[in-house]
Formats: structure tokens, C-alpha cells, sequence
């Protein structure tokens, strides 16, 4: 198959915007940093969504909707994180041809308006814990955008708690750590993430402790995956959310927030992506088994009519392509592209044969199946590829992680992926040193690989890369 | 039970206010029209965009996401179009504490920024019909809102579509007014519909035909719950959308627009509530079966989470309340205000006499049953209750509706309900007339109820009223 995308080993970054383009993911925006979300890459969104958001909602959270502007007072409130977003707030000022008595900013986040409901909302400990979620857009100004990447506007979900107790929030905050962001990650997108703390120069403006999932990347750079902070009583402070003890005295709650966005879709193409296109892990995809005519031909469209209901039947989303007017190589390259995870061709020599051609995107194979032992060829293809991209991902990086003992080995291994380094041997002057070579202290755990409580504990091992 | 609503014959607007409050549907937001939908109204949302979306889908259309801001020289390339938004907008003018080159726009609606990209994607005959859609927000400058029915920031969804000739468009235009608004608003809200054109005064800006659907409310005012745009070449001429055909020349395509919104929770409200509080039908419901506890008791929680998990297992969506430290008459309003259609009530009575207590909320009864039966009673009581919301609305709406042949009649008329007047006894001047007394053409039919092309077919019958 002559090459469409310039190969990752000679320009990473250009395959990438070429993938983005060609399999049709999305767009630029007419307004800097905006984006374009296509119907493939929307289509990707939309599976993460539903995947995402049946675990959240497993934890006992509930979604919401709060709104998209916010008072700039609001943000002002609690010191730190005013400082954090102000810079990169986008400003409304009038509205219906007039000059708003107050400019208002475009949410960069929620946790001062929703800080606001949960004061009013929140009385007695009967109604702790609170627990929301919302799915929005948001908007952050951004010098140098990339698509999914760094956009002004991105949509994700944002989730907002709040806990009688600082145990109760950072439980709750670690389930969401791990049962629905890691377990998500891992077992849908088939992408191993490291757990772990964020320095005190990485966390959240506003947060007292934040705890991302950090994947590697084809290239060996990390990128954050997503993010869950506990906000102690810093914006319960700010905000007045209260609540009566049973007790009888008055208390302030503990808040936590957490979110993932459409950035995903970036780690989804650059974890798993290959020189011919997108590989989507079967659980993922929105398209699982693509039937496609390759010419026509005696019972050739009758024959992917049948195999997709069967497909479809069976529980797989299976899609059909019969275009007679698009020639087949071209859309092979696009089922490639698209990175579909099995592909079924049918021509008419297949149909003489009672077989069919089943391509599997990861495996890389092409093989013969009888017709009414398809659904079951695929069924068990989509089982097996789904590990294996898991695999592939976890294997990549286990040969791209380096044990090192010192900072300058450390920039010298992030050079070609990750490097774990004591804390101790790299500290807060380490962290800013390397960060002026390009590296960051990706996250801290415990030598076992285990999330720590609080920076204060010892003898933790920070990983550090490059980064998106 | 005591009242906890200011009953509807007394101060309709009071009650609905009311009711979202007490039910915690909604809140006003910190900026003047903004709303928060809080869970048990999100909820409701939730299931009309995934009742919608599966029938959208079903058309072929697909989601894609589009930037929230817009340049403002976009919204001036078709003239009524900014005419008719530009009043409206909430504009951005600074971003990363820069003012910005361009003023920008929060999208009101998005025809022009999703023209400018359909230019791009379409070239040829065989990229059409472009099918798009997407669930987003969109803000519109309001002088006065009320929620869920007119609010600065909504969520809606909006499909754009681009067509090689004039009746494919009109004739796609037609079956998501049928197929998919009409369908779900009948046949899951339990809301009647009629469906009609529009006025020429009542039209979308940019559009040449406007189709909707109208709802009676409980007052007998109307309530426009989506509408479908056929916007001619008028789009594709703004932005150069234009397409090769199989005779070997360039065409503009032909475009539509329609869209439903959270407005529809409203018409839910005010279409089927009560002085108790809102009826949910049972199909829309987030929560069909409410479980509960009357009091501790031997067997009492061990019943109610069989049967909450019977429930669920039967595809009821089910759920459970077993909180011991809400007062039980607390939590039965409670269950009244939110409209569950079938609440379980289980006591410590019930349960040594093998029963539990079914209340249906439609129906309006109370009657013991087996507790081995209560999954089958719970699935008929269901079934019937939403035909009976239906007929109930049905009935309500023809027993409000009169035929009338003059304007001062459609206008006295129009104080109770709708009035059906044959158009060419009221005309531009009546409609201008009726306007001024507060009375409005909610649509334009054929005689037997069936939806005109176009406002030039002769005897047309108007249908008059009052709305929100």
C-alpha cells in the first residue's frame, strides 16, 4: 500500500497533523486555537463519553449543568487559583448591545461557580457527600495550539464533590484515580497510564494535592491523560460551603474536582497510531468491523447486507460500505486511516468461494473466513486485538522507561522516554533545572508503583519525559 | 397530603416556579438569564437527548462538534441572519489579556460557522447529503427569562444539512419533523404536536420555510417545542457552498437547519404537571420505579432491595430510597414533586402481609400487591399510564381548541386555547392585529392537518393562541 502519512520516525509531529487531516479527526477552527471536531473523530468523543461516564456515575455522581460564564469576581476569590486562570481567561463584555455592568469570563473550569450552588445547596451533613458531574466545553487562551492537543475551547467533563471529612474526599477522589480514569484508560483505550502525585510546581491552582494518569506516547513522550485534585477547604473557604454536623456545630466541607477531556482523542492517535493510520482498540470503537463490497458482483451485496445484520446482531458495530463510485483501494486507505479495527472485504470471487476476506488493523493480518463462521472469527479478533494493542502499549513502554540515579541521567533518558528517579536525587531545584532542558517531573509514586498520599512521604520515585 | 404548590388555577406562573425549585430541577445562574439544571432536571435531559439522538442517528445523520465563538463578519454575510441575531449576541472582545484583532461571538446558533466548513468538505455530488448535527450551547441576550423556557445559555441540539436539489432537502427537512421531533414528543413526552409551517413573520432568519411543532400547555397557552428551517440557497450562496454534479457543473447545495432545546423540559412541566408536582411518562422517565422504605421494620430493607433489583433486572430503571433519617411523608411529596410515575412503598405491614403498596402517580392510585407480582404490575402500570398522559393531553388540547371565522373571534378564543381561523381570513394585517392583543399564529396547516410546502397553497387554517 503506497504511504499517505509521512512515517512517525522521520516527523512525529507532522504525521500526526497529516493523521488528524486525512482520516478526517477534525479541523481547525476560524478563531485561533479553535477546533473542528468531524464526525470520526466526534464518533470517538462520543464512545468515551459513554464509557466514561457509566463508571462515573457507578461511583454514585450525578451530572449537572452549570453556566458557561462566570462573574469575574467569582474567580477572585480564592488567591491562588485567579492566579492560575486569569491569564488565560477569554472576557465577554457586552451583550445585547450593551455593555455588561461586570465582564464575565468564559468558564476555564467550574470550580468557583459550582463552589457557589454547593453553598446554598449543601446544609445538614445528610447531604454530604455532593457529587456532580458535568460534560461541557470549556476555553483557555493558548499561544501554540495542537488539535485535541492544546485548543482554546475543548470539551470534557469536570467532576465537583464535596465531603464531611478530608478522608471521605480524598477516598472518593482516589476511586475516581482509578476506577474510572486508570480502569477506562487501561481496559477500553488500551493505554497503560502511570498513577501518581503531581509536584507542588504541577499541581492545580487552588488544589492541595493533585493526582494525574500519565501515558507514553509512540514518540516516548507523556502526555496527561486526565487529572483529580483535592481541593481541601481551600475553595469551601472561598466559597462558604458549610454544613451542620451531627454534632451541631457548623463545618467547613472538603472539595475535590477531577476531569478528562477531548485530549484523550491526542493520546488515543499518538499511543496507538502507525504509519498507515489510527489503530482504535476494538472496546473503543465506534465502528468495530467495517464490510466493505470490493466490486460488484453475482450475491456481493447481498452477501455484506447479511454479514453486516448478522454482525449487528451478534452485538458488533459493524458498518457498510457498498459505494460502487469510489474505487476500492481508496477506501481500503481510508479503513486504514480510520484505523477500524477489523475490516471485511467482499468481492465476488470471495462470495464464489463462501468466504470472505477478514483484515485485522492490529494484527496486521489478512485471511480468508467461510461466510457463516464470521461473526465468530470477528468476535474472538476483536477479543485478542484489544490485549494485544494493551500489550503492545505496555511493552513499549517497559523499553522505554530507564532506572536512573542522577538528574542529568534522567535528562538524558527522557531524551527517549521515561526515567525514574528518586525525589530525593531530584528535589524542586532538579525539577526546575530539567525543566529548562525541556523535561518534567511527570508524577511521584512509591517504589512500588503506588500512589502516595502527600508529597511528605518518603523515599518517592518521580518519572520524568518530554511532554504534550 | 398538604399542598406544597400554589395550585395552577390560581397563579400558573407561581406554580411552575414553584415546581422547579421544589422539584430541584433548576436555579437562575450568577449571570443575568444564565440557568443551572440541576441533576433531577438533568436527568430529564439526559434521556430526551438519548431518545432524540438514537432517531437522528437513524436518518443518517451524524455528531460533530463546531467552536463555540464565531466571527462577527461571519454572521453579516446573509443579511436577515444578522439582522435577526445580532441583537442578540454576547460578544467576546478580549482573550489571554489581549483584546482581540476581530470581535467575537458566543454562538446563538451556528448555520454560518457550520456553512463556512460544509464549503470545505463539500465538492462533489457524492459528498451529499451532508448529514450533521450537534448537542451543544448556545447563548441569546434575553430582557426577560424564565427557566428551561427562555434563557441567555441553553443546551440544544442543532442539524445542518446540505442537499444536491431543493426536494431532497424539503423532503429530509420533513422526516426529522416527523420522524424524529414529532415522534418523540408524541410517542416518549406524551405531548401532542401539531405540526405546521410558519408565518413569514414568524420565520427563521436566513430561512425561506420554517416548519414546527406546537404544544398546548396546561394554561392553554402554546409552547414551540423544535423547529425545522428550509434555508433554500440562501446559506450556500453566504458561503460558497457549492458542489460538482454528474452533469459536469457547479451547484449551490441546498441547506437546512432544525433544532430542539432544554425549552422542552418546560413544555414537559407545564404540559403535564400538577398541583402535586411534574408527571414524568413512564418512557422519558430517569426514574420509573421509586423504591422505598416507609419505616424500619423485619424484612423491610432486605424487600425493598430485592425488588429495587428485581426491577432493575426486568429493564425498569429503578430507585432505591431507604434513608432512615428523612422523615417518610418528606420523601413521598418529595417523590410527588419529581414525578416518578410508579412509587413502591414498603412497610413493615406490608412485608408480613407478602405486599407492597404501588402508587402510580399518573393514575393516581394507591393498591396493595403481591410482592411476587410487583414487577409485572409495575411494567403494566407503566405501559398504561404513558397512553394515558397521552390521551389525557389529547383530550385536554381538543376540549381547548375552537374553530372560529373571524379574527376577533381567534383572538377572544385565543384566551382559552388555540383558535383555528382558514388563514386567508386573518392574513399578514389579522397576524399583526392578533399581535398586538397578544395572540400569535402558531402555525399554518393544510384543512385535514397535514403540513403545507409552502405559504402559497391555497385555504391554509391558522391556528391561533397565546404562548411562551
Amino acid at each position: 500500500m503506497a504511504k499517505v502519512l509521512t512515517p512517525q520516525n522521520d516527523d512525529f509531529p507532522r504525521w500526526y497533523q497529516e493523521l488528524v487531516a486525512k482520516a478526517e479527526l477534525a479541523d481547525n477552527g476560524p478563531v485561533k486555537g479553535q477546533q473542528v471536531i468531524r464526525p470520526t473523530g466526534f464518533a470517538l468523543w462520543e464512545r468515551m463519553v459513554s464509557e466514561m461516564d457509566d463508571r462515573i456515575k457507578e461511583t454514585g455522581a450525578e451530572n449537572a449543568s452549570f453556566p458557561l460564564l462566570i462573574p469575574q469576581s467569582y474567580l477572585s476569590r480564592e488567591a491562588e487559583h485567579v492566579e492560575g486562570f486569569a491569564p488565560e481567561c477569554w472576557t465577554v463584555t457586552h451583550a445585547g448591545g450593551k455593555e455588561l455592568e461586570e465582564p464575565v469570563v468564559v468558564r476555564p473550569t467550574s470550580e468557583t461557580v459550582i463552589g457557589e450552588y454547593m453553598a446554598k445547596w449543601v446544609q445538614s451533613y445528610r447531604d454530604l457527600p455532593l457529587l456532580l458531574n458535568q460534560w461541557c466545553n470549556v476555553m483557555r487562551y493558548e499561544m501554540r495550539t495542537r488539535l485535541f492537543l492544546r485548543s482554546s475551547e475543548f470539551l470534557w467533563q469536570e467532576g465537583h464533590t464535596a465531603h464531611a471529612t478530608r478522608d471521605d474526599a480524598a477516598g472518593y477522589n482516589r476511586r475516581i484515580l482509578h476506577e474510572v480514569y486508570q480502569d477506562f484508560m487501561e481496559n477500553v483505550v488500551a493505554l497503560p497510564v502511570l498513577t501518581g502525585l503531581k509536584t507542588a510546581a504541577e499541581r492545580f491552582a487552588g488544589a492541595i494535592n493533585t493526582f494525574a494518569c500519565e501515558a507514553m506516547m509512540r514518540d516516548g513522550k507523556a502526555l496527561q491523560m486526565g487529572t483529580c485534585h483535592e481541593l481541601g477547604q481551600n475553595f469551601a473557604k472561598a466559597f462558604d460551603i458549610q454544613y451542620l454536623g451531627n454534632d451541631g456545630q457548623q463545618h467547613h466541607a472538603w472539595t475535590t474536582s477531577w476531569g478528562t477531556s477531548t485530549r484523550m482523542i491526542g493520546g488515543l492517535i499518538m499511543g496507538h497510531g502507525d504509519d498507515n493510520g489510527l489503530r482504535v482498540p476494538p472496546r473503543l470503537a465506534p465502528v468495530q468491523a467495517y464490510v466493505m463490497t470490493v466490486k460488484d458482483g453475482e450475491g456481493v451485496g447481498e452477501t455484506a447486507a447479511k454479514t453486516h445484520a448478522a454482525l449487528r446482531a451478534a452485538g458488533v458495530r459493524s458498518k457498510l460500505d457498498t459505494r460502487g463510485d469510489v474505487p476500492f483501494g481508496r477506501r481500503a486507505v481510508d479503513a486504514e486511516l480510520k484505523g477500524y479495527p477489523v475490516r471485511v472485504e467482499i468481492g465476488p470471487r470471495d462470495v464464489a468461494a463462501g468466504k470472505v476476506t477478514l483484515v485485522r488493523r492490529v494484527a496486521g493480518t489478512k485471511t480468508p473466513v467461510p461466510i457463516d463462521g464470521v461473526t465468530e472469527a470477528i468476535a474472538e479478533a476483536l477479543e485478542t486485538d484489544q490485549k494485544a494493542l494493551y500489550d503492545e502499549s505496555l511493552a513499549f513502554r517497559a523499553s522505554h522507561t530507564t532506572d536512573v540515579s542522577t538528574l542529568d541521567e534522567a535528562i538524558e533518558a527522557a531524551g527517549a522516554g521515561f526515567a525514574r528517579l528518586a525525589w530525593d536525587a531530584c528535589g524542586v531545584d532538579g525539577e526546575t533545572k530539567a525543566a529548562e532542558r525541556g523535561v518534567t517531573v511527570r508524577c511521584l509514586q512509591r517504589a512500588d508503583g503506588s500512589v502516595p498520599d502527600d508529597l511528605d512521604e518518603p523515599d518517592l520515585v518521580a518519572t520524568l519525559s518530554r511532554s504534550y
